[in-house]
């Protein structure tokens, strides 16, 4: 028997800029060839943003290979959909000097970026986020994948992006409830990382729900600068970034169980409701903090129990399927206060028993 | 406009064991309990090696859960298998802490290997190559991927496996058509890196075909430590690790085309003709050589010749798709002598115009 050892070197650190700005879009694919001057382009999108306008202001004449995923969101979020990509990508002879552009919400960044991930063991991706959602959260960080039959994102890798162009007017052609929904992903941000943060949404809210650019651009700003120092910390996910997961373990659960009438923010936004009771059943938290929080939640129109047609034992047996699970059962991101996370043994996410959990479903409905 | 930039951090250099020996199959569930302690484990396998009673002596119980692909071989090494493997993996409530072990042929490492790159973000992957191709080649280096309806490995990623297991025994089974294919890696490990081991090849060819175990594991090893050096410079395929790709360009098209009539490793010995044909066409090397090469993969029974089923513009189109070519048209790896590629300008893999290949097909037929 004999023993050998193949190293595999290691990888020097990298960096890629965030662009944040109004009126970027028309400016972007020249950020983007000046980035790539060599590459071929292909452009990944979705009827609703090709309908909104945004494709036409990023390619005017049109001429750039592109795929435009139909129907939009999350039920065109599967690997067959990524397939269509690979294939159109390679009818159009694209080899791996190409750069791919996801301009679109979140489930077009994942896609795009996940199709990027794998195309001819990985090419560029591009990310020009349009939604609330993808600005505030999936844009940036590197996080890919696209949903099984069975569970969501069972398909996935860690692929950071090139470039993130956030350009602030594409949030104007959203409609409330998709708009507003997005946001709870800034909430989030706050809740784990920054008290001043959540004072600051919850003082601007008026201002918030009116789209007022100066203020969208702030949140921009904010929500990347969270994002970035997270990710920094734990690119794959080992420890801190998982307190990105909060309201998202049961979150994701009610989202898939919803069959997407609800949309991710929505769930989250159940899933944030939910950690809060679970934080009360295990005393961390007061009641007037929760009420805060769900303050904040009902400003932002968000649902706050798990609609009828869902049972408790779809959550449970959902939350055993989660991508997190360790021996079937998902770890659980809970605060101690606004601004901070309950860690036990420097660990951000915590384990809660599955009887906690059944004791608080009902509470949600 | 503002401008944040989000670091990735260094990834640190790690590394993995390759074990080689004779009779190691029975002991290696222990070695992968030994490495990971608290991992579910899952194997992936094909019907053939089932057959050949590799599986049982692996797992004797049978009691681990398993996706035996069926049929084996390349018409099963498609993205829709890969799919097949991960929702049988999430209906049996597998995690993160999961580790796939590969036994067989390279169609079955690259498929389960692609399947721990993507199966929620990422898991590990144990190789237990039981081909001369695979223990030779496919096992080392981290290469996944699997076949579009368009191209060969249209989607894949770089994702190195955790431990490679290297049995000679279970090359005992093979047939002798596959058994003798797999050994062209062998040869070109010897053409593009060293001139002795080409000697040994070539004064060992009665061994090599009557499978002495002794001359097995001195291949083995020898070609691990050649693939090893190789990638363990250019772990990500930037420059030299392409010279692993002798004899693959035109052999790809060829094995594609040929609708895998023909084995790899016979579509990769044509290639290595083909790449002869240009070498003398551009003057590189001379008629000697050459005879000496197309003797070796005489006495291993391969074919020299492009079946008359395939047309050349068949082959010039799947070149124009080669999942390498920069502005859709390939770069190739040409032999200055044996043991020794002809670089220019320090690049491996090196311009050849499009019309010197059309002059050289015909001249395969």
């Amino acid at each position: 028997m004999k023993e050998l050892n193949v190293k595999v070197p290691a990888v020097q650190e990298t960096s890629y800029p965030i662009i944040i700005g109004s009126g970027l879009l028309s400016k972007a694919m020249k950020m983007v060839n000046d980035k790539f001057p060599r590459y071929a382009k292909f452009i990944v999108s979705d009827i609703c943003v090709a309908n909104a306008g945004l494709l036409k202001t990023l390619d005017p004449q049109g001429n750039i290979p592109k795929f435009i995923i139909n129907p939009a969101g999350e039920q065109s979020k599967t690997i067959q959909t990524v397939i269509s990509i690979v294939e159109q990508m390679e009818k159009a002879y694209m080899g791996r000097d190409t750069v791919i552009i996801a301009l679109g919400g979140g489930t077009v960044g994942d896609m795009a970026g996940f199709a990027a991930a794998i195309f001819k063991r990985g090419i560029p991706v591009v990310q020009i986020p349009t939604t609330t959602v993808a600005q505030a959260d999936s844009s940036v960080g590197g996080k890919t994948g696209v949903d099984s039959t069975i569970s969501k994102n069972a398909f996935g890798s860690f692929h950071h992006p090139a470039m993130v162009i956030i350009d602030i007017q594409t949030l104007m052609t959203l409609d409330d409830r998709q708009y507003m929904a997005g946001l709870i992903e800034s909430v989030k941000h706050a809740l784990i990382m920054d008290a001043e943060y959540f004072d600051f949404i919850e003082s601007n809210i008026e201002n918030i729900t009116a789209r007022k650019t100066e203020i969208l651009e702030a949140i921009a700003e904010k929500n990347c600068r969270i994002k970035a120092s997270v990710v920094e910390n734990d690119p794959t996910e080992k420890n801190q970034r998982r307190a990105l997961n909060y309201g998202h373990t049961i979150g994701h659960a009610v989202e898939s169980a919803s069959n997407f009438d609800l949309l991710h923010g929505e769930s989250v936004a159940i899933g944030i409701v939910a950690a809060g009771l679970i934080e009360e059943e295990m005393s961390l938290a007061d009641n007037a903090q929760h009420k805060r929080i769900r303050n904040i939640l009902a400003r932002l129109n968000m649902p706050a129990k798990i609609p009828a047609s869902i049972s408790q034992q779809q959550i449970i047996e959902l939350l055993k399927r989660d991508k997190k699970a360790i021996n079937s059962w998902p770890k659980f991101v809970l605060l101690e206060k606004i601004g901070k996370v309950h860690c036990i043994d420097n660990q951000w996410a915590i384990d809660v028993d599955e009887k906690l959990i059944r004791k608080t479903l009902p509470k949600l409905y």
